[in-house]
């Protein structure tokens, strides 16, 4: 195991000079890589003076960020299908050229795991010196018991390797492999009764997930999913009205999901059931921008009823090669009219909530694993409003000094 | 001075296990800076074999890249007021806020040299990171011979202390200032009569831009700044068809300017205007991007026309806070559906032609300063295809290796 973070300084210690969101002078104190204390510099109990200083130099704190919503993990890339599509190559061309999902599927089931577990790792250390402390990363390129645990173990190794959290989505159900060509029920057979069972008794199945749209699975598919998740007490997220509005947030939210994704064509209906189940809302911007898409997802809607919105890159090799986080907060804002803080807790508290994760990552606090950003910015807007940029000062990841220095 | 990159390595030697474009292995001899010798490794000269080696690791290199367009000296930024925007202020609770262009303007007057070298430096080394090779930086915020002096003056600071080629432009007819309210032609005398003459004096203008747009200069008021700088012997560029046709091309044209920017409602006599001229069309998709404008440039007929079209970031404070060059290609074919190759070439050769360095930057041959990036990626398509990373290896710029190590 390339454990790559052993030789990280800690981050134990009195943390100063720090400015909070709203621009207060901050300080924060870290122990055995717990965050046991934070608020106003001045009111800092005596009892920390002495303790070893990092001066954050009046960078902008936030907490780490939580990517929540990625298909890192994949053989080859499509950069030369999105080369061809551009020059003017029809889906057939592309298609016959080896194009679409079935190339990664082919390069993922040829790819060995270190082979994987190299490429991702480049892409992971992108979002990774960006500030992102916990990811969420799913598999379905497999769609094999075999190439689908590949993808998972590549998963786990990921997060031990670079020090990050990592949350495991086993989406055996996100389309449908060549040799199941019309047995689409065989294959969610298969799903439910072999794939998911041996892969959560290995450990490697944190949430499961479905692609539930026309071009994969349907409403009844994705149920049947969701029961084989429930029965081994696994939670529950989907990839729901994309393209269509198929009720598919409204079965999820009767799961208990943890979060449906995408939803540009999510209905009231759908929002209510939502709201009802605590679900969040996964807005993926570089989807809609790579697809050129004009159907927006509800937004104002989903403000007016409540439901947190979460923010993600949605990281895959065919309809957004996004890696870049703070792109995917501008995005949000620019293209889906998100405010500066409802973009900012989008890739902080509410994503850390579509992993279930609330309670450990997406807001400082005590008692907390110490995961936090020093910025290069005064104001927590900047964050939102440059694009393209890495102003990161420093990163704190699981109680090291993981990015920068100080 | 801070000439930070005094200490940098030089780049002399022989440049070996590169990738050219075409996948080729490819070298390059560097000696004094200018690039010796360079093609196919099996053809290297014996005479080269025995130089001192920077061994590429089998990277794809590509030129430097050309920034042709940027707005990067400027006082404060505008993060608030695109908070205030999304959180539903109306533009005159923007203006009242203090927002808008005069904001930039009166910020720009109030900050010192020191001040505007120090916060344009940080942007500059976010685009030099990139492999960013040359590139051109506007007055435009001072609007005064005082302020616009202290502009430019920075802009010649920034390439002398980062190692980067800087082309100066004069856009002293960006704005009317507010003491001009009412008296444009009385602002445009000044600009011909005493700014440019003083600040060309200086050596301080390498070209000359103006605003031609209903919200800024009329074509009468254009056409008297280009008089002027022809008078002088200075090349024009301008700020042409943006919001609405003018026909500020087709007079540019007439002045042989280097190239009409942003232009999206560019009229096909306007193309025709530029092919005969020889007129780069440069491209902004950060700022169309930014104002979530739905008329597109009229890439089809531009390409039909054979008018080179380079690409950049527009970087500036109110409608492009953008600090990636890669990201405008990305930009560029997803928005604005450009190939790869003409994205590539756009921020590349195309973009050199467009600050008159074609015969220095924008493409690796004998005899030219040694400006080269190598990139951690194996297809030039992937330049394009990702989005929000940085894979750059190391840049040579000027001679130096002037980002990251072999
Ligand atoms: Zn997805
Ligand atoms: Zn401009």
């Amino acid at each position: 195991m390339n454990k790559q973070f052993d030789s990280l300084p800690s981050a134990d210690g009195l943390w100063t000079c720090l400015r909070d969101m709203a621009g207060i002078d901050t300080a924060i104190v870290v122990a055995q890589g717990v965050i046991r204390w934070i608020g106003e510099r001045a009111a800092l109990p005596a009892d920390f003076a002495g303790l070893p200083v990092h001066d954050g130099g009046h960078a902008l704190v936030t907490a780490g960020l939580v990517d929540c919503h990625t298909h890192l993990v994949y053989g080859g890339h499509r950069a030369n299908e999105f080369a061809m599509r551009l020059a003017g190559a029809t889906y057939e061309e592309v298609a016959k050229a080896g194009g679409g999902i079935v190339s990664s599927v082919r390069a993922t089931r040829e790819a060995s795991e270190d082979e994987l577990f190299a490429s991702a790792s480049v892409r992971l250390r992108s979002l990774l010196a960006e500030g992102v402390c916990a990811i969420e990363i799913k598999s379905g390129y497999g769609l094999s018991l075999e190439h689908e645990r590949k993808q998972l173990r590549v998963a786990r190794r990921l997060g031990e390797a670079h020090g990050v959290t990592v949350r495991t989505t086993f989406l055996g159900a996100h389309a449908l492999p060549p040799e199941y060509a019309g047995r689409s029920s065989d294959y969610i057979d298969l799903v439910c009764n072999e794939m998911l069972p041996a892969l959560a008794q290995e450990g490697l199945v944190d949430a499961v997930d479905v692609f539930c749209e026309r071009i994969a699975f349907s409403l009844e598919e994705t149920e049947r999913v969701f029961k084989a998740a429930q029965a081994l007490g696994i939670p529950v997220k989907l990839h729901a009205e994309q393209l269509s509005d198929m009720g598919g947030a409204a079965l999820a939210a009767r799961y208990g999901a943890l979060s449906c994704d995408h939803i540009e064509h999510l209905s009231q209906e759908g929002i209510d059931a939502m709201r009802k189940s605590g679900t969040v809302a996964v807005l993926l911007p570089g989807a809609y921008y790579t697809l050129r898409d004009t159907k927006l997802p509800p937004i104002e809607a989903l403000r007016a009823a409540g439901v947190p919105m979460a923010v993600s890159t949605d990281h895959n090799p065919g309809t957004s090669p996004a890696l870049s986080l703070l792109l995917m907060a501008n995005m949000a804002c620019t293209l889906f009219r998100l405010t500066v803080p409802e973009a900012i807790d989008g890739i902080t508290r509410h994503a850390a909530r579509a992993l279930g994760l609330q309670d450990t990552h997406g807001e400082l606090a005590v008692g907390r694993p110490a995961n936090f950003v020093l910025w290069n910015l005064r104001d927590a807007a900047e964050l939102a409003y440059w694009f393209g940029q890495r102003p990161v000062r420093a990163v704190v990841r699981q109680g090291c000094i993981a990015e920068g220095s100080l």
